[in-house]
């Protein structure tokens, strides 16, 4: 086989290849890393390359302009290798990734990384009232018999007797660890001990054994492990009270913003481990603040339950999760039985349990799975559809008898990140806008009602719609010129003043850019396309769905109508949207609070069909038509069109 | 309360105790230790001690004889200290304990003792046969299909449904170790790999995912226990062929010859984790001579499967067993769980199993529950009795509707410990001897038919009633003076040479002294009259007992009728006699072949009531008219007397 030189620049990187070979796995060879959020499928457009010497052939494509193309442009996953190759990576097709050390990349953590933030979750649409109480750990306070020459059974026969004498529980584990200390431990508490059960795989395992009557102590964590934000809350398993929610960016986007990056670093020496630290180390900072802010002991948290797409729960247990972008794309296991938490690395109580939500297939996870269970779609004789807005977006349909879903990388611009001045849902965002037509004067709203920090997904959307109303941008999302001081050409291309540094706590004026509203735009386009793809897959029409779920991490806000305006939603009567805030936390909380919501999300899971976006033909037409606000095709928009 | 200083020589340990207390607790507070078999039940009279100086309450024992009595001497156990007291220890009281080090610790075991020996088992009466074969640790090789577009299940949920087409597991685990290197291995062995299922607790998990068909080694070992001797059997799990059988003493007995000292000793600093490395180290050693000499790979071994009585256990799994031997005298477990091998620090596949069978009570372990089914006692319509012979005998009487035992403290002297010449019955030990009547000529027998070394238990049988029927000792076990240059005065008073040095392998002569003979009078004792109590309580006689079975570490030969005329056993017609060799390890490898014979077993332990001979008043009668060959009432030896 015929090979070639191809070399990279500016990272000055060169690697022999075979030719027919595309430059985006070349350069993954080479070690020059560009970034690519749809996995080389030729969808995102953001691996971007310009061809400086040499001949490829590059398949067609709509994400490259013409000026572009003038310029030498090529997707680097489309472009095939013909001769030897000098390839230029532009600036915003370049991966920050070097070859970090330890202590580097913790330096680089804590550097980047501030405390994780309480952010107040929307309610959602269902009460977790519809499950029974019956909590992944639960206590039980138990006054033994002491034994005496007539009772004789052993300590831990005994034990188990007087479970069982409250509780039908046919298979009963408990580890070494627990009786090495049985027999000091009843007698010191003179046979008044409180244990805890925790339900793993199918028995019911004696977790835990401690003196006194520590009943009222049993808290848990639920966890929505994303691909830019881990959000937690610390649940009391008792009560079910939620004590405290809180959010953080997923330190792995140090490696890459996306999860097809993350997977090829995860090959990389020590990249697994790196990958795996970095989600664990977030939570376990994030589970610290919790309990130390509810004056709660760690040793009291004995169990943790997790949503995440599937490379998330991969990286969070240290698995390969290679073969999740290697066809036939099959991950190592979508069931992962439940392991002690500590295993994984995560600081509970040493011997409470972790849990994870089972997922769909490689590309649609538990987090997916949670949200089809908190929404209560899986249980409607009606057709309805829950749109997951995240990084990973993901799209499932179907009602009591059928469930499809569908997966959409549209990056994480509507959680904050990737976006000039983003930020997360929590208190300073900008999260609610309005803006005159005639003077753009700019009417802003912020979580907690303080000066504002930035913007955050709901703002980001209001600020298009608005934008687009007030006629500020046009349909491709340009910023037309204006006499507005709050148009302007910015460092990086034109830009829009929402907030000036004076009247925030910003350290510079709070604005967006034409590349902020392109991502938004790419962002919105895969959504809307997998949704309408779907739908039309199913051969249903958006006017059959009854009730449309809009999940994500935006806090307790999101304006459906400017959401239309934008094109993220179809244009439908208003009433059938419900914005459900963070399903996948909700789903988790449910599980953790409920054995039987763990079996129904089992359930779930094993139902829904994957539906692969790439293999259908119509996909790129409709991505490539949603690529302007709201739409190419105005006939869908008639409200907007008004 | 009043306290008295108590004075203990020659250790000059003194210590302040109340009034009223036993000499015996007072020395194991002030850490003098002294030996004692029975637990200071006033049983086994070897916790002798002098009193030089101050004043006791004795309650009257016939382990004290008059001359001792004149000396001073009380039983430690059951003197009540009344005053301030000297009190000396004499050497055969003395229990050799040091205060040791590790390293002391490993250079003792390595001096005392030298490599496990390979024995010759006996033959179970029953054979394995009657179980269904379904070892503890099963392999299964697999060829699966491997994923494509339209078979996309992850690669775990692909290990379970291909297990599940071949077998019917309703609840399958598997550990986080498992999954972490599934997807790599599954691709690297182009989707053909062998799976090792253990039975755990009800539940099947998948131990091990190997590579290839390695279904062909699948390798497991049977152990016993012992408070003196270690036997362990390398079993062949597909074939359900024995390898290699291996007897080595436990090194616990360092550390004291009887269970109540090793669980006194367990209270010191270290000492549970000396007591635990030592039975862990014994076998860890036998495993690696029978794997090496049997060419087979540590890591084909996927389980061990351990009978022992309930010290033994807590012991092995390093389970504090101080409340065994205090009152109400509960044992922390009896059943425990099936644990990874590894755990308990036994040296096979780094995932393998181990289970120990269920014990009974604080002195009935699951020793005698292995023996009650390799015997199947348990399923006869006829009254049986199984005596097994060892440090601790134990009696279990029944059928197929009740089932009763008894445990009695007979110390080693069978097991070829604590006498002089004796030794394991393995190579070169005296199995078999004839003592002419008129010239005491000794003909004997060694196992292996070498020049001998020792004596074993079934050669010390015939030695002691051989002896008796020539006349050479009387009734008491005295050895009476004789012109035949046997017997002689040797350094520790009368003795009878059995081999002479210039015949045997032996460094001096083998010989059997008055003290060998009145420690196999106690053993015999103490079991015969067990025996006897337990079949009374149960208003029966030995007329309505069928069969016999005698178990113990005898090798292959024990010859029943100097067993009763030594009064051993009772004088019945020699077919009621079964000798069926070492029932426990039998027992323990026909449940690490089959998990019919698990479910078994634990039926059995649960229907066994344990009967505590201690509180029974006429025990101790019974005990003492046993003091003598064969017995104080020869009407019950009618076939001696002829």
């Amino acid at each position: 086989m015929e090979k070639f030189k191809v070399t990279f620049y500016p990272d000055n990187k060169t690697i022999e290849v075979e030719k027919g070979k595309t430059i985006l796995s070349a350069a993954i060879s080479a070690g020059a890393y560009i970034t690519s959020s749809c996995g080389g499928d030729g969808v995102c457009g953001r691996c971007k390359v310009i061809l400086k010497k040499g001949q490829v052939l590059s398949q067609p494509t709509g994400r490259i302009s013409l000026e572009e193309r003038k310029r030498g442009m090529h997707l680097a996953c489309l472009a095939t290798i013909q001769s030897d190759l000098e390839v230029e990576v532009p600036p915003e097709s370049r991966l920050d990734l070097e070859k970090l050390t330890q202590e580097d990349l913790e330096l680089r953590l804590k550097g980047l990384y501030s405390e994780s933030e309480e952010v107040e979750p929307a309610t959602s649409v269902l009460g977790e009232e519809i499950f029974v109480h019956s909590p992944l750990a639960t206590k039980l306070y138990l006054e033994l018999p002491s034994p005496n020459l007539e009772d004789k059974i052993s300590d831990l026969e005994r034990l188990y007797r007087q479970i069982r004498r409250i509780q039908d529980i046919p298979i009963m584990q408990t580890g070494l660890a627990n009786i090495r200390r049985l027999g000091e431990l009843l007698r010191y508490s003179d046979w008044k001990v409180t244990v805890t059960l925790g339900k793993r795989n199918g028995t019911t395992e004696i977790v835990l054994i401690e003196p006194g009557d520590t009943s009222q102590k049993n808290f848990g964590l639920a966890f929505d492990i994303g691909t830019t934000t881990i959000s937690g809350q610390l649940v009391d398993l008792n009560t079910k009270k939620v004590l405290g929610t809180k959010a953080t960016y997923n330190k792995q986007a140090s490696f890459g913003s996306d999860i097809i990056t993350r997977i090829i670093y995860a090959q990389e020496q020590d990249g697994l481990e790196k990958l795996h630290h970095a989600v664990i180390d977030g939570m376990n900072q994030m589970i610290q603040e919790l309990v130390q802010e509810h004056n709660i002991d760690l040793n009291d948290v004995n169990c943790v339950l997790c949503a995440g797409n599937t490379t998330m729960v991969h990286l969070l247990l240290r698995v390969e999760p290679t073969y999740i972008r290697r066809e036939p794309y099959v991950p190592t296991a979508n069931f992962v039985p439940t392991i002690r938490a500590s295993e994984a690395g995560i600081k509970i109580n040493p011997r409470g349990l972790l849990s994870c939500v089972p997922g769909v297939s490689s590309y649609v996870g538990g987090d997916t799975a949670a949200g089809v269970l908190s929404s209560g779609l899986y249980k409607e004789e009606d057709l309805s559809i829950l749109i997951d807005i995240g990084t990973n977006g993901e799209i499932a349909l179907g009602n009591k008898d059928f469930l499809i879903a569908a997966a959409a990388s549209a990056g994480p611009a509507f959680e904050g990140s990737g976006v000039s001045c983003g930020m997360r849902a929590s208190k300073g965002a900008i999260q609610k806008v309005k803006i005159a037509p005639g003077d753009f004067k700019v009417n802003y709203n912020t979580i907690g009602d303080v000066k504002p920090r930035g913007i955050c997904g709901s703002g980001y959307i209001d600020i298009v719609a608005q934008m687009l109303g007030a006629g500020i941008i046009d349909k491709s999302g340009k910023i037309k010129a204006g006499d507005s001081r709050c148009v302007r050409n910015g460092e990086s291309g034109r830009e829009f003043v929402v907030a000036f540094k004076e009247e925030s706590d910003a350290t510079s004026d709070i604005v967006i850019t034409e590349t902020d509203i392109e991502n938004l735009k790419r962002a919105k386009a895969a959504i809307y396309s997998a949704t309408s793809v779907l739908t039309k897959h199913m051969n249903l029409d958006f006017s059959n769905i009854k009730k449309f779920f809009i999940a994500g991490g935006f806090g307790t806000y999101l304006d459906i109508d400017n959401a239309v305006a934008m094109g993220l939603l179809p244009d439908l009567e208003k009433s059938r949207f419900m914005f459900i805030g963070n399903s996948a936390l909700a789903g988790s909380r449910q599980i953790l609070l409920s054995y039987e919501a763990m079996k129904t999300v089992n359930e779930i899971a094993r139902k829904i069909t994957y539906f692969e976006l790439s293999v259908d033909p119509g996909y790129m037409d409709e991505y490539m038509a949603a690529l302007f606000f709201p739409h190419t095709d105005l006939s869908k928009f008639p409200s907007v069109r008004k």
